[in-house]
């Protein structure tokens, strides 16, 4: 059921080359099938929301080059549900943008932001988590986040700590950024940490409230705006206004310092897709371990491997372990699955030696 | 300079798979540029001979479903000069159909039969060879092989044992088909066996008699053509000889049976491409004993492997020793490089699970 002044701001400004060579800086992979299902991560995201919000209150945010993607992707998006980012500032500007526009169309708004390229399995006990958080702003000005019950000591992601109550919706005690495997572990074993997925639900009155405590140079900035929003002149104003803006993330700016932070737990199998390690996570095995988003590789004598490539293309494999067999185009990439560090070594050194256009 | 009389015939019927997935039953080896250097093996074989030969006098016999490839590679060669096979019946039949042909054309014609899918790497070596090999023909009877001297132990080729002599025409004293390992090694202490390269050379009337002599039901069959060959009867005239025609290779057929055949000894470097390990052995190595067929992978604590790829494609390799990675098309293989038995198995797995459309 859809809630009425429900509005949804897409995150999908990233340029996230982790699942290189199929996410490109001309492509990245919120616009691309990364889980090989026939809808780009984008358009997942998007119809997830369809369910809660009318299509007119579904904003997408993102850098300016990719506008006509976003507008491939999403048929019968109208320009001003599309907002443009001019340069890169990190998310507060982003949310901060958004949420002075709507406010402008409606000061009642509530406000769901989500990235745009993570994975969602559970949608139905995501959307109820997303409902009951949208409740729960309605009554009170509370900014309140999603924390995932955690199924492991991963190190990759962002923590949220909170006071333990019977209260579905419960008050946030700390925010901790990736931790090192020991912290992480220890974060498990106690059970009041989950995991930070970047999903926030708030009023629109409730988020400007914090960019005016918080970060009110930004809360200024995009206050000036409110007479270009849904107008003409709205790219020209918010070229100006994101040239004097400070680059900062809305947990570090806002959710951080905040009183007022709460968080809604959810089990509904999330995952931030950050690398080809966690695509291979969250795919069917077969009997040897190995994941294929297609049903094109024979193995032979192989276990514990990732293929992705074109699903006509016929991929043999021998006597592999752990490997990551990605093949796209113009790069073919031959390595092992787990090693991301070395991964982001590699990715470097392919622009360096081969240039901007593999990547 | 160029031999008069001098005709060449080059066998072009192979459906080799060993190079798959590069070569394909519709374009075998010998159509492809397996080396890399924009020419294919077929194309190389040519131009070599046109060194010797005039271009009216080379002659490449193949099955009819390559007739529009050859026509397609070798430009300007007339349709007399492509002779097409309407089933496979192994090199004496072939050799045979070429023989009879030519014959009418030219009594006093010397041959020089060789394989269209070898590598030749002294080109000027190899030419003095077959120089001195027609010299000899011209005034005797002899059947002559060229054998190359060998630089290992190889299982994968038939060796010649020949009479030691002060001549640079040598009488053959054995023929051995593939050896086991230890006789190999055998055979190349001794020092009086050489590989067996399968070229030819012989006057026509030598292999004619020779043919009348072991293999007379083939003799008397192409003997017949006299009045179709280089007339518009002659297609419709080889189906019914090929229907009925033994399948014979010429080594068991004549070569093993003849008392007139004879070796020169050829040291030019040459490989019969016979498998993936052939290529990689014949072509330059990087500091990691890499080989990469263009300049296009980057490779991370890697060595003793062979990229074969579009030269465009960025091929990025992790942690991998000895393998082959050949990313052709709709089919990407990444096996073991020195274990062709399991390769043919491959291969045979991938026509049974995904179709001939990939081989």
């Amino acid at each position: 059921m859809r809630i009425e002044n429900l509005y949804v701001v897409i995150m999908a400004g990233g340029i996230g080359s982790r699942f290189w060579p199929y996410s490109r800086n001309a492509k990245p992979k919120q616009f691309i099938d990364v889980l090989g299902v026939g809808k780009t991560l984008l358009q997942m995201t998007y119809d997830r929301f369809k369910n809660l919000a009318s299509e007119d209150n579904i904003y997408v945010v993102s850098n300016q080059q990719y506008g006509n993607i976003i507008k491939d992707q999403i048929e019968g998006i109208s320009d001003h549900q599309v907002l443009l980012e001019p340069t890169r500032r990190n998310t507060a500007p982003c949310i901060a943008y958004a949420a002075y526009k709507i406010r402008k169309k409606d000061p009642n708004a509530v406000i769901v932001v989500s990235p745009a390229d993570h994975a969602i399995f559970g949608e139905t006990e995501y959307l109820n988590c997303i409902s009951k958080a949208v409740q729960s702003t309605v009554e009170s000005d509370k900014l309140i986040t999603l924390g995932i019950q955690p199924t492991r000591p991963e190190t990759g992601y962002g923590y949220i700590q909170f006071f333990e109550s019977d209260e579905q919706v419960k008050k946030v005690k700390t925010f901790t950024e990736k931790p090192q495997l020991d912290l992480a572990k220890t974060f498990l074993a106690s059970g009041d940490f989950v995991w930070n997925a970047g999903i926030f639900i708030w009023s629109v009155e409730s988020i400007i409230n914090a960019f005016e405590a918080h970060l009110s140079e930004v809360a200024e900035l995009f206050a000036e705006g409110s007479d270009h929003y849904f107008t003409d002149s709205e790219s020209d104003f918010i070229k100006t206004a994101y040239s004097h803006s400070k680059n900062i993330s809305i947990d570090y700016g806002i959710m951080e310092k905040a009183e007022n932070v709460y968080v809604v737990l959810g089990d509904f199998g999330w995952s931030d897709l950050g690398s080809w390690n966690s695509l291979y996570d969250i795919k069917d095995k077969d009997q040897d371990e190995n994941v294929v988003t297609g049903n094109n590789a024979l193995f032979y004598g192989s276990k514990n491997n990732l293929v992705h490539s074109n699903p006509k293309k016929v991929v043999l494999v021998q006597d592999l372990d752990g490997y990551l067999i990605a093949d796209f185009d113009d790069v073919l990439v031959i390595c092992k699955k787990d090693e991301e560090a070395k991964f982001r070594e590699f990715v470097a050194d392919v622009k360096q030696k081969k240039g901007d256009n593999y990547l």
